[in-house]
């Protein structure tokens, strides 16, 4: 195992100290229970957004705190969900009196455990909603999930919910658009390699010199179909059209299309990937008419990309260009 | 070889179709020759500032076209210096008549070609300026360079002299910015894994499955020493160690800190690199000002890191502060 870290055992919180000495203008970061916050958190009046779930998918969540965007994140141990306490101390550090959303990824820990620090919350006299994000069409029920994972989309929902709860909606209406969200995108997702989780110490998964996985998880968990390497128009063909089929997207509809990187896939690939999506889209009479381009959801040291498309609305546009300030995403601030 | 890309021969003009077709409102890409420019060029009556070199490096150069930082971005073939012709065309397309910047990297090639290029300039009535970056540390001479190379500090340059540019300063004080960043800055890199150039179709060097190599080059250069895998506290302590000493930093003095990926390193392990760097100079005294974490000056598809320090003034700091809007690099707009 190659990697920049010490003991694997200490990843996360090592991580979590460089998190929060390299931008302690937007978040503070607690440990024992773990969480990342909002620097001026809990704002009053403003509902709150938390999400949270495994390490190793950097910078999601973490890199989405701040302002426009995450209230608070929750960062489990690589690949493993967070408690229930943290996910409680969390909600409760960032209410600012008119509630929380729990933006959850439809995994069977995740969903559990944020389950549970609902019910801890509520007792605690909190008002929460939880919204599940499950975009990812490669394969119905997973390892890990029942249902489809939650992946891509999740970025583009705590941005834009983010914003909607910045300019001062209501509770149901944050989650509403969350919800709005989640019903408008769709993902998948493909590996060149395997990711090795740090306490394994070996790659998850054995693919050959000239083999790759279509369809793959954000934890390396199987896709649809491994097989032989191919030029990056006939993947992005094969990864659009199961996209653009499942919603299905027509002639005329808007998207924002977000070309993802794995964590070990450098950016000069994702732009070839954007161009063959352009084409592909194009060719359908789908109009791009946002991007986002770059490694925000990844599966720690995986080669690959995934695509996701959000189907835009004009609420879906301006909420997506308001400002934010995270250290993962920032523009009009 | 294991790349999102069609063929090799093709990547840097799809590269750069995909830019084209992902921020037309930053930029325009010409073809024929190839070359980068803000979308609003020329800007009269401001400085411009002109870098480039071989493709590979993403985002850099042409992610850092936009306001506040470069004007124009010459690609080359991948780690191929640009031609005389690129950097002629795109300095023509952004001189805003008093004056072009060109920002170059000391590699044997890029000083030759840039040295052409001001003069086909010149002898057009153009006022032309030339500056070199030559910050590494790690060697002095190496594969395609005399004297010591061009990394890290490269970035900084852009956005420093970039908004230097951008409040009106004149040729020789943007001149002047580009020369004081690059006296007050340096860096040292290190791979874990080699890089593969697309056209070469295998990786560039070998290295065992224990080792590393410290004092890489951005192409995969030699370093100074390979050596087993340590754990990242004792690499940043060598690495930084090289740094400190090189300028020699003392205590009190403050820096922006620069923790670079190398294209293959996922952020999980850039903020571990980060935390170790933090402490080693607050041990001593060092004050980080300001800081960036992320893969902004990359090696293809190479898993490792650098580091960058660059000594602090006021002035710098400021100019760091003030309002860029690129594709790599954004804030304050």
């Amino acid at each position: 195992m190659k990697k920049l870290i010490n003991d694997p055992a200490d990843v996360v919180r090592e991580e979590l100290l460089g998190i929060a000495a390299a931008h302690p203008d937007l978040v503070s970061v607690h440990f024992d229970p773990n969480y990342v916050v909002r620097a001026d958190a809990p704002v009053k009046g403003k509902v709150a957004l938390v999400s949270g779930g495994g390490s190793g998918h950097e910078p999601m969540h973490g890199g989405f705190v701040g302002v426009g965007m995450l209230d608070a994140a929750c960062p489990g141990e690589v690949f493993t969900s967070p408690t229930p306490d943290q996910m409680q101390a969390a909600s409760k550090a960032v209410d600012g009196g008119v509630g929380v959303v729990h933006i959850v990824k439809n995994y069977t820990g995740d969903i559990m455990n944020f389950d549970m620090a609902a019910e801890l919350c509520r007792a605690e006299g909190a008002e929460v909603e939880a919204v599940i994000v499950d975009d990812d069409v490669a394969v119905q029920d997973s390892l890990y999930t029942a249902g489809r994972r939650g992946v891509g989309t999740t970025v583009l929902m705590e941005k834009i919910a983010g914003a909607a709860a910045q300019e001062g909606r209501s509770l149901k209406e944050v989650a509403d658009v969350c919800r709005e969200v989640n019903a408008g995108g769709r993902s998948m997702g493909m590996a060149l390699t395997s990711c090795t989780v740090p306490a394994a110490g070996k790659p998850t998964f054995e693919l050959g010199e000239d083999e790759m996985e279509i369809g793959i998880g954000i934890h390396g968990e199987p896709g649809r179909e491994r097989m032989k390497l191919k030029p990056v128009h006939d993947i992005v063909e094969m990864m659009a059209t199961a996209v653009v089929e499942d919603f299905p997207l027509k002639k005329g509809d808007r998207v924002l299309a977000f070309v993802n990187g794995m964590g070990g896939t450098p950016m000069i690939e994702l732009y070839v990937v954007f161009n063959e999506l352009q084409r592909f889209l194009s060719g359908r009479g789908i109009e791009i008419t946002r991007n986002l381009i770059g490694s925000y959801i990844t599966s720690l040291d995986m080669a690959g990309c995934s695509i996701t498309l959000l189907k835009l609305n004009d609420d879906f546009v301006r909420l997506w260009d308001a400002p934010v300030k995270t250290a993962g995403l920032r523009w009009g601030v």
